[in-house]
């Protein structure tokens, strides 16, 4: 059963939903800039409350306090990611494609808004204010749901966004951040069926799995990277040590940083010792198979679980492979479908790397690292889905629309 | 728990799926015709197999039993239908769109495979080719559950295109049909997380919701269409009648006939005695309000239950209103948001009503019996979905890929 309060949530969201499908795109962007406005303005508030929420946060990881703290400069990019996505262009409205059928209907198909929007999160206070502007540029209602330990944080952000909807005779339940932090409210926020319309888990890949395993509503899996950087026979050494180097390194904790380096029997023992001590150099901690060591005696030695795992951290697994087949049938093996490279100079073998890796992003000569809603020229993210239906890879306005049918016609009838 | 059997189903279907998806166009389309051929050349054991089930089949439903029963000319026409699905454009590999990002990167978003599609449907044994051509033709996988009345000529379809497919040397689990028809498979097949893409019930509305509310996989929800046909103040009185008829009684079992007539004030008493009179001309039974009845004493009176209900079959329920709006509101209340339609001279209300309905299909001046992907020019048609992620409406071949990014770099590592 679902609870009577977190019900009462659903329904003002799709209440909120039906007068937010029908806002211009002038009406919402003002309203975004009057949103970030208002961040800045209730900056004191906001930082109040982030530190009492700090003040609890005892016993937690560095890492999980630093993404926890909200600064002015930190309020003042989130408000100016609002505005960002003010700047960019709506979808709603628009008609992708449109043609005449046999009877002479004038079929269309126009991106409308999804409706409701559920996200639940762990520690970054930002994605309130990012899944706010997103859901709402895109029409759609937003019920969130962040982590216990950022509770007054969040709730101090979307209640500032909810006071400048209301000043603007905006329905405030087209932004709502559910107060009860407990397991048993999250899950059952994953049984809303018939008020969310789509589920974003962002976090961790546990929460990821938790969200997948136990939501009832549909759900966009996000996140997992195990990335691979498969070095081909044929390839320029300094581009793979290069590529190899930004993918580790450049951003370990993020799910499109490579986490294995696949390399090809014929190169390694000319390439491997240049790689690996650009990687050593950058403080990462190889761990190779049998092959892999006899040439970089260094590396410590990798287990079978090594090749599933995603590290987040300065640590590659580095792979020998006798050919690009071998190559591809170990990266589609232990893929989480994220994000692939081959860094190659053989037309052929780039080409069959791109048609046979099943990910959602493939590239040749190039890092991992770029699999991002921005660096993709979205202008924004939600975040990268790894799942096939709806939508794959780098997520931004579009993947919050759907579609329907409009048709013209004078009279037709179906024969 | 998922069963071992039911797994091992699973596996081979994944296996499958990886080499479908690496499949040219002309093998896909030589396959398709081959088992159209199969499908000829082993008539008399597939109507040997449906006689068996027939004989089976007692105490069941006239209409039930006619979708259940086979002849020479039916297994023409799926055979003719398969042939259609190879003469339609193969959307695997396509690129949607292409583009340069800041870094010089050239992204393509390319079709290609779901990967594994489950489909659960009832009586009718076409489902079975029709699934599989759909299925083959865009590399995926599929897995069917066809109801128990129909299992031996179910079987013996699938078991023709195996023959065909091993005789041709492709994976013969491409297509395979769960024999065991208990409810307790069909449940653990909707649990089958990880080898499953996508799954698809096909049937009555109470099929679907018991996948809908049972499955782990992802589901797209077909069907139900309590569809209205809304008579605007400023309209033709004709056409309104004639679409009326056709929504109405063409196919009445079908989702996209209409249920509902709504009908201004201001044209009621003129419009609706024609419009009723020709509906009873072909048999509809009249349920209407009491502003309604006032008008056609021959109207039985609608009950509440009725604004919600989806006929199938020769009944139609008919409400005054005042005003567009009050029908908007009304249509959105009530509606399964498949096909609602207005018929209108008015500029406004025709765009106020495509702009506000929220269904997958909103015609102005035509009959809702058009939402079909026959109709629509897809050349094909899975199912018409009522949800709004990954797709919604007639759903054709291009509704059961995915896509993947491919990149071409030439060195680009993340600044």
């Amino acid at each position: 059963m679902v609870n009577h309060k977190l019900q009462l949530v659903g329904e003002q969201a799709r209440t909120a939903a039906t007068t937010l499908g029908q806002l211009s795109t002038t009406t919402k962007n003002e309203l975004l800039e009057a949103m970030a406005m208002g961040l800045v303005d209730n900056q004191a508030a906001i930082l109040q409350a982030n530190a009492t929420d700090l003040a609890e946060a005892t016993g937690l990881k560095q890492s999980f306090v630093d993404r926890l703290t909200l600064t002015e400069s930190r309020i003042a990019d989130m408000a100016n990611g609002m505005r960002q996505v003010a700047g960019l262009d709506d979808p709603i409205g628009n008609v992708d494609k449109m043609w005449h059928n046999e009877a002479g209907l004038l079929i269309g198909k126009q991106r409308v808004p999804l409706g409701v929007i559920g996200i639940i999160f762990e520690a970054r206070p930002n994605v309130t204010a990012d899944a706010a502007a997103l859901s709402f540029k895109t029409g759609n209602a937003v019920i969130l749901r962040g982590g216990k330990e950022a509770i007054r944080t969040n709730i101090a952000i979307s209640e500032t966004f909810r006071a400048i909807l209301q000043a603007h005779d905006i329905d405030e339940n087209a932004i709502q951040m559910i107060t009860d932090t407990s397991h048993e409210t999250a899950n059952e926020m994953m049984q809303l069926v018939g008020y969310i319309d789509v589920l974003i888990p962002r976090g961790s890949q546990r929460l990821i799995q938790r969200v997948v395993e136990t939501a009832k509503v549909p759900v966009i899996e996000t996140g997992a990277g195990n990335c691979h950087i498969y070095v081909d026979a044929e390839s320029d050494l300094k581009m793979a040590a290069d590529i190899a180097v930004n993918a580790k390194v450049q951003r370990p904790s993020v799910c499109n940083a490579a986490e294995k380096l696949v390399i090809h029997s014929s190169i390694a023992a000319e390439y491997l010792p240049t790689i690996a001590a650009a990687l050593e150099a950058n403080d990462v901690q190889l761990r190779g198979d049998d092959r892999a060591r006899s040439i970089v005696p260094s590396m410590v030695a990798a287990e079978d679980d090594d090749w599933a795992t995603e590290y987040n951290d300065l640590i590659m697994a580095v792979k020998v492979v006798d050919s690009e087949d071998e190559a591809i049938a170990h990266i589609n093996h232990y893929s989480t479908k994220h994000s692939e490279a081959i860094i190659t100079n053989n037309y052929q073998n780039g080409q069959k790397f791109l048609q046979q890796i099943d990910a959602a992003c493939v590239y040749i000569n190039a890092s991992t690292r770029f699999t991002d809603g921005f660096e993709f020229g979205f202008g924004a993210e939600i975040g990268i889905s790894t799942q096939k239906l709806h939508a794959r890879g780098p997520m931004g306005l579009n993947e919050l629309t759907s579609t329907k049918y409009i048709i013209y016609g004078n009279g037709q009838v179906r024969k």
